[in-house]
């Protein structure tokens, strides 16, 4: 089986895009054809899904969503149903986790045993000790949170350290000394393009998760020609609600399909 | 309704006891009798909670265990139980959870109104605005992560920032700038006693959640003097597995309970 990463440069070369197409499921913005459906969350999503595949080069699934209406099964059957009407489209469970080692253990079964996510975002904040677990999951993606695209994101992390940010710290200590399994990626919002051509300098040709395009403001262009890599990619550019509400009706599939196939584009003319 | 830091205050006074007690459930540490049973992670759990009750001040799920074990209704149970059984006992979500506003919205949610927890354990790497909208759950607590008991809490926690290590500058935002509700605590290990001096310093009465006594190592005195309040309390000293796999056979109630009144008692002794 193909590693993350293997997975991730075979799905940005076979799909030409770079959009990773963001699943925050929210039952109160979907469609009245949803409405007192029992898998509506799961429905809703699906049809999502099979709508933009033509377009993405992953789904991310933002795991707080599910958990906050009790659709954790729903989340299991979203993630099987892609990896198999999608085969090669990496899943990326966005769920942030930071433990102890041994509960960091359970998280990772949780991410990768249980809902069969091929990479999981987590946060650094307690150390190397807190993502080595993930890291014993052999072929699985760690995405570490380094700058976030929340304008909170600047309280910690652009606190200076040794002469420089503490975003730049975490993204020294992910390339330099947290890889051993090849498999690290980092998130860095597209609100800061500054800092993710800062980053991108950093960690070389590590895959760069890039969310903050769509609703929350950030400028695809500075973002692109701040983050490809000397291939013209290794980022995951991620949309979610600009996405998966940008129809509101009946045609909400076709819509999302048309915003994804735009975004797509949008992207690529900077590439 | 009484607010989380109210409840706790009460407890502490009521049972005399600093002692939270941790549920890490692993099925595999379990006595033979719930071998096969589909509600075990919730009876074994259940069964400590009654067992150590009255020697502790609080209970501590670490929702990654349940999760990892697609236990949510385990866990829903538990916690229902935990309020309908030991009422006045405040029952704190180990999820630590960090993400941007929209996110963490479902978190509280997920947290407060699924859960029904009194406090969660949050994650400060993203700053105030991941933060704020647990503190919108009118009365509930948020605990903020600081100075981590594990080996690699040092990597980021530790780093010098404006002449003092990051997790003070942590100390001091929750202090000053992030306690609107008066609910906010904060998460130091036991294996670092000065830094809980410190931190008791920087935040007053502010509660303290302190792990690390028991597997992890801590030193008992050491721990209690350094993070007491003027009252003497101020702290929640967790253990989990030393208590809830105290005795392995038929009798493992009873063991959890001698091992937390142990426990209770060689806090109190240092008081």
């Amino acid at each position: 089986m193909s590693s993350f990463t293997q997975t991730l440069d075979a799905a940005w070369q076979r799909t030409g895009s770079l959009l990773c197409v963001g699943l925050d499921p929210e039952p109160a913005k979907f469609p009245a054809a949803f409405a007192g459906r029992a898998d509506a969350i799961f429905a809703f999503c699906r049809d999502i899904v099979d709508a933009t595949a033509p377009y993405a080069c992953a789904f991310k699934p933002q795991i707080a969503y599910f958990a906050a209406f009790r659709a954790e099964d729903q989340l299991e059957q979203l993630i099987a149903h892609i990896h198999a009407r999608h085969p090669g489209l990496p899943v990326i469970l966005d769920a942030k986790r930071g433990d102890i080692g041994s509960t960091a253990e359970q998280y990772a079964r949780e991410a990768f045993d249980r809902y069969r996510a091929d990479a999981v975002t987590v946060n650094p904040y307690m150390g190397f000790d807190s993502i080595e677990p993930y890291l014993e999951h052999a072929g699985k993606g760690v995405i570490v949170l380094c700058r976030t695209s929340n304008p909170g994101g600047s309280d910690l992390q652009f606190l200076e350290t040794g002469g420089k940010p503490l975003y730049q710290v975490v993204a020294q200590l992910a390339a330099q000394k947290w890889n051993a399994s090849g498999e690290l990626g980092l998130v860095v919002g597209a609100t800061f393009p500054k800092e993710i051509e800062t980053v991108r300098g950093i960690v070389g040709e590590m895959p760069l998760l890039i969310p903050g395009i769509g609703a929350q403001g950030g400028d695809v262009e500075a973002t692109v020609r701040a983050g490809r890599n000397a291939a013209g990619t290794g980022m995951l550019i991620n949309s979610s609600r600009a996405i998966i509400y940008a129809g509101k009706g009946d045609d909400f599939a076709a819509a999302a399909a048309r915003a994804a196939e735009d975004t797509r584009d949008r992207i690529n003319a900077f590439r």
